[in-house]
C-alpha cells in the first residue's frame, strides 16, 4: 500500500471559501486512500460543508481555528499576529511534520510569508521561488520566480533553473526539461545586469538542460519549459498572460455578438472552441508551488474551485512520493559568484 | 498653408523593403500635400517602386544610398561602419536638420543607437525612451520604456512619465493621460528598489497625472495611458502581448477548423470577428517614436506594411505641427532625487 500523505488544506481561503474547497477535499480523498487531508477552519462551517458528501470519514480531520487572514491585510503582520488563522495553523502542523504539505486559495502575500517564516526553508535553498505552471501552444511551462520577493541574485537564478527542473521532471512529468533565462533578446550579451551575470552561471550548471535566453514573444508559444526569472519580471509575465487573455477573449465574445449571423455562428462554433480554449489551461496540474520549504506549500489562485484543489492536493501526493525536497536537498550546490 | 513637414523613409529598412515602404510614402504625400519625402537607400529600386504610383512629384525625393544595415548586425558596430547605409544618411540628415523625423523598420538595434548617437538627445534629456502603443479594451496606452538601455535610474522614469504624458496629450489626442508605473502590486510599499524609488518622485511630479501603480494585469483593460517602465520590463510586456495574443488567436483557429459544424459557424461568425479584433490594434498611430531626441526618429515594426508606413509618416507630421519637441524642452526638469 502507497505512503500516506498528510495534506493541510486550507478552508478558510480563497473567494468561495469554505464550499469549494471542502468539496475539493472530498473529491481528492474519493480518488486516492493515501491521502490524508486535515482541514483547517472554523469548524462548524467546515463540517456544515462536509455533510453535504459521502467520503471516506477516516481520510479528513478537522482542526478548529478561530481566525482568518483577509487578502487585504499587510502579510507579515497578519502571519505574525494571527496565530489561530487556519493558513498560520496549517503552516504549524507542516513545520511540525504533522503535514507533508499544504494548499492554500487564500492571501498570496501571507502564504508567501508564512512559508518561509514558519515551514522555512530546506537547508542551502537561498530563496523560495513561487512557481506556478502557464499553459503554452505545446502543453505547459514553469514560471520561475514569481513570489514577493523581488531584487533577486544571480545565485538565486541558479537555484530557481535547479529546483524549477526538478519538478518539472518529477511531478509535471517531462523529461529533460528545457530550461532558459527570461532575457529581451536571445544572445548571451543581452539584458541587464542581473541576466548577464546569471547566464554564464547558467551555463556552468550541471543537472539542468540550459538551452540560453527566451524573449516573452516566445513563451506562449512553448519555446522553453522552465522560465528562469526574478519575481518582478515573473510577475508582470504571470498576470500580463491573465490580462491579455482575458481581454482578448472578451473581445472575441464581443464580435460574436455583433449581429445576429454571428450569433447563428457562435452557436455552431461554441463546442468546439470551448474544448480548443480548454487546452490552453494549466490548472490540471494544480496550484502552484513555493519550492525548497521543508514541506510543500501551494498557492491555488483565490477564485478556487473544486476542481482546483482537488489537483493541488494530487500534486502534493506526487510531489510527496517522487520524493521531490530529497531531490532539492541532493542537488542544489551553491554556484560559485563572481 | 500649413509648414511643410520634411520626413525621411529608409526605404530599405524591413521584411517589405522597398516595395511596402515605396508604397506608404506615396500614400502619405497623396494625403497631404505639406508632407516632403525623402527616400534613402537604391536609387535603381527605389525609382523602380516609385514609377508604379501617381503623385505629386515635388513631394517625393531619392537620395541614394549603397548600403543597408541587416537586422542580424551587431548595432553599434553597424552604425558606425556603415555610414553609406540608408539609416545612417537619413539619420544624418535629421541631425543637420535636413528633415525634421526619420521612420525606419529596419534594425531596432541600429534605429535606437543611431537615434541617441547620430540624431542625439535633447538638451536634459537623460535617456531616450522607445515608446510603443499597445492596444487595449478602451483604446490604446503608451509603454514606455521599451528601449534597449536598461537598468534605468528613478530619474530617467520621471522623464519617461513626463515625455510619455506629452505625447499621449498632442500626438495621440488624449486629454490629462493617467500616468501609472508598472508593478507587481497595487500598494506604495511594493515593488522592487527602482519603483520604490521612483514612486514618491512621479507622485511629486508637476504636470503629469499620477495614478499610482499599475499590475500587468490591468495594462490591456485600459488601467492606465501612460505606463511607466525601465526597458527590461516594458520589452517582456511588448512581447508577451504579441505572443499571448497571436497563441490564443490560433487556439480559437483551431478551435474553429476542428469540426465541420464549426467550419460553418467560422464562414458565419468571420466578418463580425475580423471587425472586433481590428479594434484590437494600435497601428493605426504609426510606429513607436524614439522620444527625446533632436528630431523624431520612428521605429516600425520589421513587417510593416504600406499602411505602417503611411500612418508613421502621418504621426511625423501631428508630432512637428504639435511642437512636440519644444514642449519636452520646456517641461523636462531634472527631479531631485534622494
Amino acid at each position: 500500500m502507497a505512503e500516506t500523505v498528510r495534506v493541510v488544506v486550507d478552508a478558510m481561503g480563497g473567494d468561495n471559501a469554505p464550499g469549494e474547497i471542502v468539496k475539493g477535499a472530498v473529491e481528492a480523498v474519493n480518488l486516492d486512500p493515501a491521502i490524508q487531508v486535515i482541514l483547517t477552519g472554523r469548524q462548524e462551517a467546515v463540517q456544515a460543508e462536509l455533510a453535504k458528501y459521502t467520503y471516506p470519514k477516516e481520510q479528513i480531520e478537522v482542526v478548529h481555528c478561530d481566525e482568518v487572514i483577509e487578502t487585504a491585510e499587510p502579510p507579515v503582520n497578519a502571519v505574525r499576529t494571527k496565530k489561530q488563522s487556519s493558513l498560520v495553523v496549517g503552516m504549524n502542523m507542516v513545520k511540525h511534520q504533522e503535514a507533508d504539505a499544504i494548499v492554500s486559495a487564500g492571501s498570496s502575500g501571507a502564504i508567501l510569508v508564512g512559508g518561509q517564516t514558519i515551514v522555512g526553508r530546506i537547508r542551502g535553498v537561498e530563496r523560495p521561488p513561487l512557481a506556478p505552471l502557464i499553459p503554452t501552444e505545446k502543453g505547459v511551462a514553469l514560471l520561475i520566480d514569481c513570489g514577493a520577493n523581488v531584487d533577486a541574485r544571480p545565485s538565486h537564478l541558479v537555484q530557481f533553473a535547479q529546483m524549477g527542473s526538478i519538478y518539472m521532471e518529477n511531478v509535471v512529468g517531462m523529461k529533460n526539461p528545457r530550461v532558459a533565462i527570461l532575457n529581451i533578446g536571445a544572445e548571451e550579451e543581452k539584458g541587464n545586469a542581473l541576466v548577464k551575470d546569471t547566464y554564464p552561471l547558467l551555463k556552468e550548471c550541471p543537472g539542468i538542460n540550459f538551452i540560453g535566453s527566451i524573449e516573452a514573444r516566445e513563451i506562449p508559444h512553448g519555446g522553453a519549459d522552465v522560465i528562469v526569472c526574478e519575481a518582478f519580471a515573473g510577475n508582470i509575465v504571470l498576470k500580463l498572460y491573465e490580462g491579455v487573455a482575458s481581454t482578448l477573449l472578451a473581445k472575441v465574445k464581443e464580435g460574436l455578438m455583433s449581429s445576429l449571423r454571428s450569433k447563428i455562428g457562435a452557436l455552431l462554433i461554441k463546442p468546439a472552441l470551448k474544448q480548443t480554449l480548454k487546452s490552453f489551461d494549466a490548472s490540471q496540474y494544480g496550484g502552484a508551488p513555493l519550492l525548497g520549504c521543508k514541506g510543500l506549500v501551494v498557492k491555488t489562485h483565490g477564485s478556487a474551485t473544486a476542481g482546483d484543489v482537488r489537483n493541488s492536493i494530487l500534486q502534493c501526493v506526487t510531489f510527496k512520493q517522487q520524493g521531490i525536497n530529497d531531490k532539492i536537498r541532493e542537488h542544489i550546490c551553491k554556484p560559485k559568484e563572481g
